[in-house]
C-alpha cells in the first residue's frame, strides 16, 4: 500500500475497499472503528469462538461436507425443506450465478446492493431501475413495481428486503401481492440478507405458491463473521437442484460448515444478539436525530441511511472522519440512485456510536 | 446418519464421502485414521495454528480482501506476475468454470480427478479419454496424446501432473513438447494440484509461450488444510482478467486470505513439511512393497496407487479395514478407468503407515 492514499482506496466503482486495506494505509494511528460494514457485532459468543479456535485443525484438515449436509442445516434455520436450499459461498455466489443465468431485462429498485447493478452491466444485460423516493422514506409502491415489470417485459425482478442502503422495506403482505401478481416473470428474487435484523417475515413461505420465487440470503452478516462466506438461495426443489449443479462442489468451506452445524447449540445467544442490534439501532437513530441538519430515515436493517445538509460534501466528511477520528463511514456516491449526500452508517456498539455522534456534531456544527 | 450404513456412504458416483460423515456413522469406536484424503499432514506448524486461533474474530469479522490482493500473494508463491493469477475458492471452482466455458470435446487421460470426468458428463460436453497403461506404470506417451487431440478436434485438453490417482507424471520437457505442439487447442489445462509433493517443475514458465495454457492448482492440499478452500489458475493476463470476471467477488474467504498473506513468514516450515511428506512416501512405498501380492506403482504425489491381488475384492477389503481397524481407504471402482482392484492410499505419518501395513498384511495373508 506504499503509494496509495486512503482516499484513493475509496475511489472504487461501487463497493467499499476492504477493512484490511483501509487499516494498512490509514494516517490515524489509534484503533479504527468501522461503520461501513453492517455485521452483527454481538455474535458469535465467546464460548463459540473458543470452541472453534480449539478445534481448527480438526475442522479444516479434510474436505468439507457436501451441499446436502449444509442444505439440511440451512433448511432448519430457514424453516424450509432442505430440498429447497442451495448452499453458497456467500450470497454473492448466488447473485453472480443468477445474473449469469438471466437472458433478458432485469429490474431493480435503486439504490441497492451494488452487485445487483454492476453485474448486469458487466454482463451486458439490460438493467432497468425504479428509483425510491426520499419523500416516501424510500418505501416503494407495489403498483409501481408491477406496472414497470409489465411494461418492460422483465425477466428477473430483484427486491432487497429490507433495502440496502436505505433500510426501507416491504411488508410481508406487499411481497405476497407482488409475487402473486407476477407469475409471468422468469425469476423474482427477494434478497433478505438483512432480514434477521428486522421485524419482517421471510418470503420463503411463498415458495410453494410461486415457482419463480428465489429468496437469497447472506448468513455471514447475521452470524457476525462476514469473512467466513456463507449464504444460500431458497426456491422450488427443481430449480434448487438445477442451481446446485451450477455451483462448484465443496463451495462452502470447512469453517462455515462447522458454524452451520453448531449454531443451533447457540440459538439463544443468536436471538439475543439480534435483539441487541435492534436496541443499538434505536439508540443510534435517536442520537443521530439530535444532530441539527442531519436527516435519518426509518430502517429495518442493521444500518441507518442518513442525508447530510446540502452544503456538506460527503466525500470530504468521510475523509475527515477517518483522518481525525479513525471512524470509517460509507458515503454513497458510487451507488446508482444515491449520491455523496448520503451516508450508510452500520449500527455499532453504544461506545462507538457515542464517538461517532461527538465527531459528527463537531464536524457539522 | 441414523439409517445409513458406512458402506452406503461410499456408494457414491465418484468422490469420497466426507471424513465427517464417515466418522459419524462408523462402527469402529477408536479414532479413525484417514488414508483417503491426500493432504500435507506436516503443515501448518503449531505457531501458525496458534496465531490464527488467537486472531479469528479479527480475521473473520469483515469482508475479505478483493482478488487483486490475493493475486499478488499467490503470484509470489507461484513465481508468476499477479496479472496472470485467478484466485479461487479451491481448484474446483476453477474446474467448474472451465468446464462451463468449454464448447466442444474435452480430452483427458484416465483415471483422473473425478471432477474432470463428471462435469463434462453433467454438462453434456463430449468427453474423450486416453487410458493410462498399467504396463508403463500409467505413464503416458506425448505422441499418443497429441495424435488423439488432432484426430478428435479437441477444444480442451486436461492433464493432471502428477496424475491423481496413479501418481504417474510427465517430465517438464514432455509438458513443453505437448503444449508447444498443440497451439490449435482452445485450452490446455495442466492440473498441478499435487505438484508441490513432487520433484517436477511447474508449467507456469510456459505461459508466455502458450496463449492457450491454463495451469490449475489447489493450495489447500499443500497447506495442509483442505477445508479452507483455496486454489488458483495461472494463464495469460487477458484470459486471467476475463476469468476473474466470471467468478464471484469475495470468493476467497477471510481465513484463506489470512493464510495466504502470512504463509511467507512460514516458508522454511512449509518447505520442510513437503520434504517430510516425500520421506513418508518413500517409507510407505517400501513397506507396502513387502506385502506379498500387492503391486505399488511409482508416484510423484502424496499418495500411492496400489493393485490388489486378483482374488481380493476391493470394496470388501475397504469395509473390513474400516470396521476392524478404523482405517479409511479409497478403492477406485467409482473412478472411470480404474476399478475396485486399485486403492489410492494417501501418505500418512509413520505410525499410521505401520498400522496400515499390519492390517493389510493380516487381511491379505
Amino acid at each position: 500500500m506504499n503509494n496509495t492514499t486512503t482516499t484513493d482506496l475509496f475511489n472504487v466503482p461501487s463497493h467499499n475497499p476492504s477493512f484490511f486495506s483501509v487499516k494498512e494505509s490509514a494516517v490515524y494511528k489509534g484503533p479504527l472503528l468501522d461503520f461501513c460494514i453492517p455485521v452483527n457485532l454481538h455474535f458469535p459468543p465467546p464460548q463459540m469462538v473458543q470452541r472453534i479456535s480449539e478445534r481448527l485443525p480438526e475442522i479444516l484438515r479434510y474436505y468439507p461436507d457436501y451441499a446436502e449436509v449444509h442444505a439440511k442445516h440451512i433448511g432448519k434455520i430457514a424453516g424450509v425443506p432442505s430440498e429447497n436450499i442451495v448452499p453458497a459461498n456467500g450470497s454473492t455466489e448466488i447473485i453472480t450465478r443468477l445474473c449469469h443465468l438471466t437472458r433478458g431485462p432485469i429490474l431493480t429498485p435503486i439504490p441497492t446492493f451494488s452487485r445487483w447493478t454492476d453485474l448486469p452491466e458487466e454482463l451486458g444485460i439490460p438493467l432497468h431501475t425504479v428509483k425510491a423516493d426520499v419523500e416516501r422514506n424510500f418505501r416503494l409502491d407495489v403498483e409501481e413495481v408491477v406496472s414497470r415489470v409489465e411494461e418492460l417485459a422483465v425477466k428477473m425482478l430483484v427486491i432487497s428486503n429490507p433495502n440496502n442502503p436505505t433500510g426501507a422495506w416491504f411488508e410481508a403482505g406487499e411481497i405476497e401481492e407482488l409475487v402473486l401478481r407476477l407469475p409471468q416473470v422468469e425469476r423474482i428474487v427477494i434478497d433478505e440478507s438483512f432480514l434477521d435484523f428486522s421485524d419482517l417475515e421471510s418470503a420463503v413461505a411463498l415458495i410453494p405458491k410461486a415457482q419463480n420465487l428465489v429468496v437469497v440470503k447472506s448468513l455471514g452478516k447475521s452470524l457476525g463473521w462476514h469473512g467466513v462466506r456463507l449464504g444460500y438461495a431458497a426456491t422450488n426443489s427443481q430449480a434448487a437442484h438445477l442451481f446446485r449443479s451450477q455451483l462448484p462442489f465443496w463451495n462452502v468451506n470447512g469453517l462455515a460448515a462447522y458454524i452451520l452445524k453448531s449454531v443451533s447449540e447457540f440459538k439463544d445467544e443468536f436471538l439475543q444478539s439480534l435483539a441487541l442490534v435492534k436496541q443499538d439501532r434505536i439508540y443510534m437513530l435517536t442520537q443521530l436525530e439530535r444532530i441539527p441538519g442531519l436527516k435519518v430515515f426509518p430502517s429495518q436493517a442493521n444500518f441507518l441511511y442518513v442525508e447530510l445538509p446540502s452544503n456538506v460534501p460527503g466525500r470530504k466528511l468521510r475523509d475527515r472522519l477517518l483522518k481525525k477520528y479513525g471512524l470509517i463511514v460509507r458515503e454513497c456516491s458510487n451507488k446508482i440512485g444515491s449520491s455523496e449526500r448520503y451516508l450508510r452508517l452500520a449500527v455499532q456498539t453504544r461506545e462507538a456510536i457515542d464517538l461517532l455522534i461527538e465527531a459528527l456534531s463537531r464536524e457539522l456544527s
